[in-house]
């Protein structure tokens, strides 16, 4: 099945959709699950409208909407995923007895110039982005890959496949905004075991493949836009209300946050926009930044403090500031042992499984981890190994697409057996 | 002549371009003087190439170098022209003795976008921007029209005449980039008297004349260009070399330099740009910033502050600081008896000129005033009334277009008379 | 007369009080002028003692009460005077018609611990102060002194004056804090003309006086208190609330109030404490500062924007300010022909009298001043010429005693001219 | 011997004194070691006096020295401690083969003012500091005690012990001042097995062991002394080199040096004094800081940004920073199983050994227990037990009493057998 695999990953990365526009995307996963005998939810009925965070400005969407139409996007399809409702939920019943398993992959692109050199094999290789200043730069056309890979194996029904299954197709996991909303839907409340993953993230080799994941922080996302009072910088400075400082010293000020003793804590400002012209106080101000804690409670500290400070800084320049949430993760702490009945045989691609990794960062499939244990279930994050030339979301980003093998591998291993054998 | 002023007037004012792409602007005022008899001097002879501040960068310069040609302007101009040397120089020798008199008139427009409304007369009388983007919001579409009809008086060769004319339609005085470049190339140094004016500015009405100033500021242009190193912001912030945050510490720093006992004093940064993503510790920073000062002592005051200030706010965060030097302006002291000898007539346009007006703000026609007067001639910077619905720069600016029949008899008055008379 | 001058001045130069506790040398000044005949008016019928602005702490005020008993101030003056009600004002009536003249002399002194080097004259000759820490380093022993001298030649009841006079011995005058407690009082509202001086401040040969002064910016002064909540570094940083971080912000950010465009403005934090230990998120913050503004209105933008800045930084940092104000004074417009009728004579002190001089700084004689001419009298400032090896609040500060005697002099001009002559 | 240790932990609590000035204490332990027949060194004996942080300036060691002197300390001790060599050394052989053992004391107090309060049983028992703005707020009167008994059961000479021990009396453990001079004086280079202790700490009861610690962070003391030049605030703001805003500046900056990922670290300000007066740029500002970090490396992280920032707020304002070292403490990794070996018995006052305890804060014991493991010796800091109505360093700070037999009992426990059992 390895040539099916590099296929549809290279299909797929050179398809690339930014979060709630991937209508080409969940339209093309769709058909093919439909086509395999899945039951498949989409729009409204695979996620929760009010739970998405960050969904693009309706002129933008519009855009994409239409060119989703103009690749062959089904009018029916484009009517129930219409402003920014992607992603889909695919079940299925083997109609025996036994666990209720969910499966998730992201399926969403970032806002990336994609390297057109020779040494970039899917440049050199002809499936470069077809669309100009998105790439697949985080390995998620591998995760939709490695989905259908495993819906495939599911409809062959093997005869040792019990219970049922519900696969998620998550879109805008970028920016922690798609996962709060597939929740809210109710699908993983009655889940008995989650599996998610990522290739690469930590160092390993293909074939190692680490069982859960330890360091995800709790995360909050958030743009603040300042609004002041222009006024002639030579003429009548007094008269401004300056919101281009407001932004900067609401941006100094953010890092001046204490550390908290109960564990790590982060935050950023990633972009500052402001003023328009040198000679003019400006009125307006704009940031993009994120907050970050060991916990859910130390993040909570951070997304305090921060409200506090950037309301304390529009006020030192007697301007307004607008704080609009636009993406959330939490932390996690995985089931370790939910791969331990897996044996390593001789010819697996898998050749080594760790029972966790660290890693850094944030992760929306959070949100469904937490979920599924809430009610009672067990769940984790794993890991395969895959070379990176280039770190994640780097323009020359790729992985090895021998990881495929080795991630599907794994998760009919799942299927199969899972947490109960 | 009013009809042929209003008529210039809403031409030009039709037809906007940006400081050194004024190329089809020239142009039009070129072939119109040599065919009144004018020596024209256009491209490297009107202007010192290296002395222009803040010339766009090249792929804009050839984009609009592209549009001119296509709406007809001459090969062989263009050649001269090409690269932003923009503006040109008309001199007229009346063949009898007397004094050299110098006139500026200053010809770029601004990137606003010019209002659609019916109450804005340019656009319900059909004579707005042609040019998205790009406005006529400061008059300079007068000043041309008034050259014009100064140099239609000179060549219908009125015999009370004498001496020499030199006429200077100068490119991009926004931001105070284009004057330096003319007297460089020593157009000013044997000027006897020199004349320039604005439009509006001060609150008078039309038929008051200003003979002179007094309060423009120096000033100096800044942009600066902060260069760190990115690092993903929860796995690794302590790699990061934060440049967004030494744009940031920069602004509100600049803001504390000291008053100056000597006199008024300015700093603004009207523009920050700063960073990529939210998760990524910034790389990259941008200011656009102007220092001022009632003196060119002061000014020097608060620049050298300001450098300092960028330097020791990128060395804060490890982060390297290029300024950039874009524009600059001078005081000036204006020779405030140069209309004295002006009578007010029953029948004239003209009908209160009072000898100085109080403005703020800066104009780097300094620099053409203080060289005539460092060479031992007279200069001033006049104003002519009219009523402004909207301020200088803003969407909807317009004038009174009966001003430009006050300022054409003012000018009128000049010629014949001047200092002395 | 000029031996008792310098006689009186070597007093008082060796025996400076602070601000409100002046409580000997007005006793002092008291004595001498009921042996006079002047109508004396202590404590509560001098000044209104809620108008008074920065009075020393009680523990303070009783240990300066306490040393001035001890130095033989009699226990009924002190009765009236306990609590920081120096100062006096002393009234005489001539008995003839004729003007109400005004007259006011500063008395207090400066926290300085004064030079004790030969150099120094109050050293070498043996008047340096007697007073640890406390030193007449800004002339107020000598503006003392030429009150006196006055007092002694109207006493002397030369038949050429008419009217009535009013003098005031004026305490605390740096900081801005005692003279407003004087005009609260009432004894301003039917002056006809004011008359106050300084010794030095411009640079001036000694027998020049100018007649009035331009500059005096109008000024509040203020004192913050943050309150934080103290935690350990290590330990608990999330725990603090940093008032020590508040009042950096504040300092910092004071800077950053926009420059006015009606003219001159100031702000300065001369003094910042915070903290207690290294290892300790500080509880505790002060500030001292001041605001300037040419104008009342230009003071009072600065003011407002300063409270603004330091209630946003305590926000920041959710520390709580309090602010206190300490002292307050107003700008003046002298009448400036006060002293046109003064002839200059060949064997007078007086060798110049200059219209204006150019000052900055503050002066709480601008609550008197304003007084007088809202009620139709006319008022002035005057400077008296004197060379000045360091300047003012210098510990090294010393005046030229010949100024004595031009001032005097000067003075009983006025006594016998005055505007109407 | 529990009322003796109460006895002792008592007279040491009423006579607190601060570090590098404990020389009625030093002397105090010395001879009572003296007479028990340890051999003691003292002075530059006992430590390496260059290696010394943070020594107090001499006229406050001139005035302790007198003071110590006065209550009864010997010549030729005061000859020998003159100029804060205060501490001591203890070293006992029993002439037998063995181990050689180390222990170490702290004693010295803190500048607290202790609570003078009924429900604080050493004021409500007597035996409150007599030593005005003194107090042992950290328990180390109980260390002094516990060392002294330790000495005392050593001395009974009883048949078991064998080896050598040295006994550490440390001066100015907080601010981690005064730990490496001791160790550059060479006395832990041949130490077998090193052993020192805090009581409280970690919330655990009476008659609870901590074996080890994990968690004291590496840290730096640092001052900074900001020198700028001064100027009159309203007459020539221009003119000043704000050493105010400098030390401002720097405050809120090294409050933004990013998080680091590998672990913990810390900044703080404490301490912040600048200005003179209100009108008076401000040319002087200090600074007292530390950083902290998990590791030495990033503890260094730290200090390297936070010296980078420091000297850049200097540039920001022009002025000069100078930075002074005045402590340093480094991480622990103790060996966890060195009290493994003791039984607990029913009639013992230890109840319960924990391997390790968490906690934060540093210990300058960190350089021995890193020198005596360098030299291939195993090393341990141990926690005792007791309940805590007010935190350490606290104004009412106590512990339980009954805390020093469980401590004493542990260490004869170690004496007699130690990690060779």
């Amino acid at each position: 099945m390895q040539d099916q695999l590099i296929q549809w990953r290279r299909w797929f990365h050179q398809h690339p959709e930014l979060g709630f526009m991937e209508y080409y995307t969940t339209y093309t996963i769709g058909k093919e699950l439909e086509a395999l005998g899945f039951t498949v939810h989409i729009g409204r009925e695979a996620l929760a409208s009010s739970a998405r965070y960050g969904v693009p400005a309706p002129p933008l969407l519009h855009q994409q909407e239409k060119k989703a139409s103009s690749l062959g996007v089904d009018a029916d399809w484009m009517d129930k995923m219409r402003g920014g409702h992607t992603g889909l939920v695919a079940t299925w019943d083997t109609g025996k007895e036994g666990e209720h398993k969910g499966f998730r992959f992201d399926i969403d692109a970032l806002p990336i110039h994609e390297t057109e050199l020779e040494a970039h094999l899917p440049y050199s290789e002809g499936f470069v982005s077809s669309n100009p200043g998105v790439m697949h730069a985080c390995g998620h056309d591998g995760h939709i890959t490695i989905g259908l890979g495993l819906a495939h194996y599911i409809a062959a029904q093997p005869s040792e496949l019990t219970g049922t299954f519900t696969l998620l197709f998550q879109p805008a996991e970028e920016g922690g905004r798609g996962a709060k909303a597939m929740v809210d839907k109710g699908w993983l409340t009655d889940v008995d075991s989650f599996y998610t993953s990522h290739l690469g993230i930590t160092p390993m080799k293909v074939g190692t493949v680490a069982a859960s994941v330890e360091g995800f922080l709790a995360s909050t996302k958030l743009n603040v836009h300042f609004r002041g009072e222009s006024s002639h910088a030579g003429m009548k400075p007094e008269d401004g209300r300056n919101a281009l400082l407001a932004a900067a010293t609401a941006s100094t000020q953010l890092y001046t946050i204490p550390r908290h003793s109960e564990g790590p804590s982060r935050v950023n400002v990633g972009k500052l926009e402001a003023g328009n012209g040198r000679n003019i106080i400006s009125d307006t101000g704009y940031l993009e930044l994120e907050t970050r804690g060991e916990t859910g409670n130390i993040n909570n500290f951070m997304l305090q403090e921060a409200k506090r400070i950037i309301h304390a800084s529009a006020a030192m320049y007697n301007v307004e500031a607008t704080i609009e949430f636009v993406g959330e993760s939490q932390g996690i702490v995985c089931d370790e042992d939910m791969l331990s009945s897996i044996p390593l045989e001789e010819d697996s691609y898998m050749n080594q499984i760790l029972t966790s990794a660290k890693v850094s960062g944030s992760e929306d499939a959070s949100f469904m981890i937490n979920e599924v244990q809430a009610h009672g279930g067990k769940a984790t994050y794993m890991l395969f190994g895959t070379a990176l030339p280039f770190n994640h979301h780097h323009p020359s980003f790729d992985f090895e697409e021998d990881a495929l093998a080795v991630a599907l591998e794994t998760y009919i291993h799942i299927l199969q057996g899972g947490t109960t054998t």
